[in-house]
């Protein structure tokens, strides 16, 4: 069972594996993706993966058998545990429980090749309609007070699996990213009474300059203190704190959105690593008027050093307007 | 002038060039570092480097000429720039300033080749000197809130030059890693009246699972929630929030500490890449009660994806009693 422990000084849980270390050596060098399918994500492997907790099928439903659109499993290698109790206790001055979670995979595509931003705009909407509907029964589960949804694309920005495919992980504390976010959101709801991100959408879409994309009911821009190049997010224009809550012509103009921003940077960067993750608020903060659920695409074009990881500070070389002006210019596919 | 902008989600600063953006196929893969000496901060090659700040020296002391043991430059690429005032101002909603600031690079040694864990333990404190002496004198600018001070090594740690070198950059604003560690360590003093970093301090070296080295005057421990494999902590046992203020004696134990833990990490883990930084006091806490400085050592043993750099959550696969054990048991040099 691995352990959820709080670094005091931070606030920030971490999850320590508790089998016991190998060689030392095997920590030495990363190990490198296997390149090229069929894998066990593809169709007709439906064998080697746990069996599957939801899938999207035309005809009749056999679990666990080809004709799948979307699919999603349990991890083989969880990074936490479902079964248990968290069992919060202390440890001298420190706070520990049992590493209780769930660790799912979200297969977005049976072939091995097809990319996210590659699928059609219906398969991508039916991979967002996955995590609406693994979040909505996750939470069923007192245990959990949150749901991270996140991709990882190339081996830079950490994809140990080739084939296309996202991850939810639950946990039973709130990830600290998120809970900052509801922190300064919070306070900025209290002084002002409106919401930071309807705000932030209002004088983006306004200014137009950092502007990648807009339709109807959502608006994809760099955001004004990017931490890295070309970072972009993608938000509802309507408030919603809930993603699970979302509504389905509010997904449906994400999903074409973000299909169009993940298409642009691949034509413009060169197919780079990029981190995807959703941020949504947390189980029980429910119809927040302050917080906005949404999407950030961080791609990977450098590494992380000191300063970024050590510091907290970032250095971006590339203005939020230029990369906003490059992607808008980029012709949609 | 790169630009200081505020990220009104999260609070945090991100410096922001404002150089027109080159053509984006230039942001598609980092650049490799340069190997083999000799190079620009190499003995002999003084006129390289722009006019140093500082350096000790034996006999008499010509600026910008050979004889030097540790010598620090203003950087040549700065994040930030020294001359003009801050302009603090709003943008909309965002929060902007000129992005002010002093950026220098400390040669540790005029040998291309001679890393810091293989320096003499009177050069490695010769290093935290430079840090010491540098920063005393970047704290009379009253422009300036803190100085981060940290080394990367290793080109998947973010090094771009292979002389062995630290960095330190001044900030008109805290270091979002520092604000949190000051305002949790705070909100721990308010409550115990004691400071968290001596309470750690006294519950490791009690416990000991975790200790990798002590000495008279500093201790090196793997933290209890250690978000890296083999992550170290070097912290003086003595109580002092700013780095700048140690005294000699502290120095000299701290520099015999880190040198021994570095030692330890490249012959345990091959040589890893590694970011070291330090954390200290910013300037105006002063004598702070509740704040303690310290290194922190990161081994870059794997890449980072969205779950640690999307969601602020790390999986640590290596137990932090394991890496203890592995590193207390190889024999210092």
């Amino acid at each position: 069972m691995p352990e959820l422990r709080k670094d005091p000084i931070l606030g920030r849980w971490v999850v320590i594996a508790t089998e016991r270390v190998r060689r030392p050596g095997d920590f030495a060098r990363p190990p490198s993706a296997r390149r090229g399918g069929p894998c066990a994500f593809c169709a007709g492997h439906e064998f080697e993966t746990p069996p599957e907790v939801l899938a999207y099928r035309d005809g009749p439903a056999r679990p666990d058998a080809p004709g799948w659109r979307v699919r999603v499993v349990p991890s083989k290698f969880p990074a936490l545990r479902v079964e248990g109790d968290l069992e919060r206790r202390g440890e001298g001055i420190y706070d520990v429980m049992n590493g209780i979670g769930a660790h799912e995979v979200v297969i977005e595509s049976p072939e091995h090749d097809r990319e996210l931003g590659r699928l059609p705009v219906a398969a991508v909407e039916e991979v967002l309609r996955a995590y609406r509907d693994r979040i909505a029964d996750l939470k069923r589960d007192d245990r959990f007070r949150a749901v991270l949804v996140f991709r990882n694309r190339g081996v830079e920005a950490g994809a140990t699996l080739e084939h296309p495919h996202s991850q939810l992980v639950a946990t039973p504390v709130v990830p600290l990213v998120v809970a900052d976010e509801l922190h300064h959101s919070r306070a900025y709801h209290d002084y002002r009474e409106r919401c930071l991100f309807c705000d932030i959408l209002r004088q983006e879409t306004e200014d137009g300059t950092r502007i990648v994309v807009e339709s109807e009911r959502a608006v994809a821009f760099v955001p004004f203190a990017a931490r890295l190049p070309f970072e972009t997010w993608v938000l509802p224009r309507r408030h919603a704190a809930a993603f699970e809550q979302s509504r389905d012509d509010d997904l449906r103009d994400v999903a074409a959105t973000l299909r169009t921003v993940l298409g642009k940077l691949d034509r413009t960067l060169a197919d780079p690593p990029y981190n995807l993750v959703l941020h949504s608020a947390p189980f029980g903060v429910g119809e927040s008027p302050s917080y906005h659920w949404h999407f950030e695409i961080l791609p990977r074009l450098s590494g992380l050093a000191a300063f970024e990881l050590g510091g907290g500070f970032y250095v971006n070389p590339v203005p939020p307007e230029d990369a906003g002006r490059v992607l808008r210019g980029t012709a949609p596919s």
